[in-house]
């Protein structure tokens, strides 16, 4: 399981022997299962996730809505550091929503890493610039289109999340009630067949 | 002028007077005109920017019109190899909407600068991260709030974007058209008014 992040890491930069066998003796693996809430809005966030298998959703609260902000899959971060009020404290909460299995690295256990390896700083400056991009990627569809355009866009360039998700967290993700979706969805299923006659 | 950039960076992470040497006679700050556009979309973005005096805004050209996604001022960095498609080729467009005073930093030069100076790669990552929690806001601004809350909380948080930019831009920002926005100031100042009396 760990070799899964040792590949994701070389993809950025070779990795020395030493470094594997740190990251292959000091990394906590953890199976969590679907349903269960990683972290809660007020919360201060202490660890980081990188995910081996399953999903991670991000949602805010609000009058007591789930909106959904975000959807993780395998090889991609989760870094709730990044996602917090002036306090201090995690303004969205994080969900497992099909059983996973995570790398769970805390903030601490990040920087001795580094400090002890600095010539890791290349690949988590890498890291970070893709999670820089996947973001400016979401702003520019919150900005550019409309809900109908975000769920094709999701069919054409996330098609995985579809089937894995539930339809009505999808529906928050574009931003409709699932109704609408399900409009959405014969809409588009109805202009598929006409442009196939 | 220079030493701006020097003191900003100082406040991550102590300079060896060897780096600090070389970020004063290796960078180059450039006047820009107000209006000037600095990236447009389909090209290939080269630069970073760090503003040390003036402002940037970033907008998306969808059917014609301008989608303003964010505003930039002093001490921030706008990283546009951050913003684009699949081809490597930029989303968006940069425009300074001030007379500005810019660090011009190529992206090759970046990296050499961190080749030579990897304990600088701290300070970089850093940088980073501050980058990704205020983009992670935005994405949390368009999930929760309504564009009269996004109104509110840019009066509260970032009112001197208010007076620095035009208000066209500013709806556009709230995602509404400027009408709309003439409105939501009338009824917050009403409001006001009759929370006072």
């Amino acid at each position: 399981m760990i070799e899964k992040l040792i590949a994701y890491f070389s993809k950025f930069q070779a990795l020395s022997e030493d470094v594997k066998n740190i990251i292959r003796n000091d990394t906590e693996i953890r199976v969590i299962k679907k349903g269960t809430i990683l972290l809660k809005e007020g919360q201060i966030p202490k660890d980081n996730y990188f995910i081996i298998k399953g999903s991670i959703r991000q949602y805010y609260l609000k009058n007591g809505e789930e909106k959904t902000s975000n959807f993780f899959i395998e090889e991609e971060w989760v870094l709730p550091f990044t996602n917090i009020n002036k306090d201090g404290k995690s303004a969205c909460y994080l969900e497992c929503i099909e059983d996973s299995h995570l790398v769970i690295a805390d903030d601490k256990q990040g920087n001795d890493f580094l400090e002890e390896f600095p010539e890791f700083y290349k690949t988590s400056q890498l890291i970070l610039e893709k999670e820089i991009i996947r973001q400016q990627n979401e702003i520019a569809k919150y900005v550019n289109q409309s809900p109908e355009e975000r769920y094709i866009d999701l069919q054409k360039n996330h098609s995985e999340l579809i089937n894995r998700v539930p339809q009505y967290q999808i529906a928050s993700y574009i931003g409709v009630k699932p109704e609408s979706l399900s409009r959405i969805r014969k809409r588009i299923a109805t202009d598929l067949r006409l442009k196939k006659e």
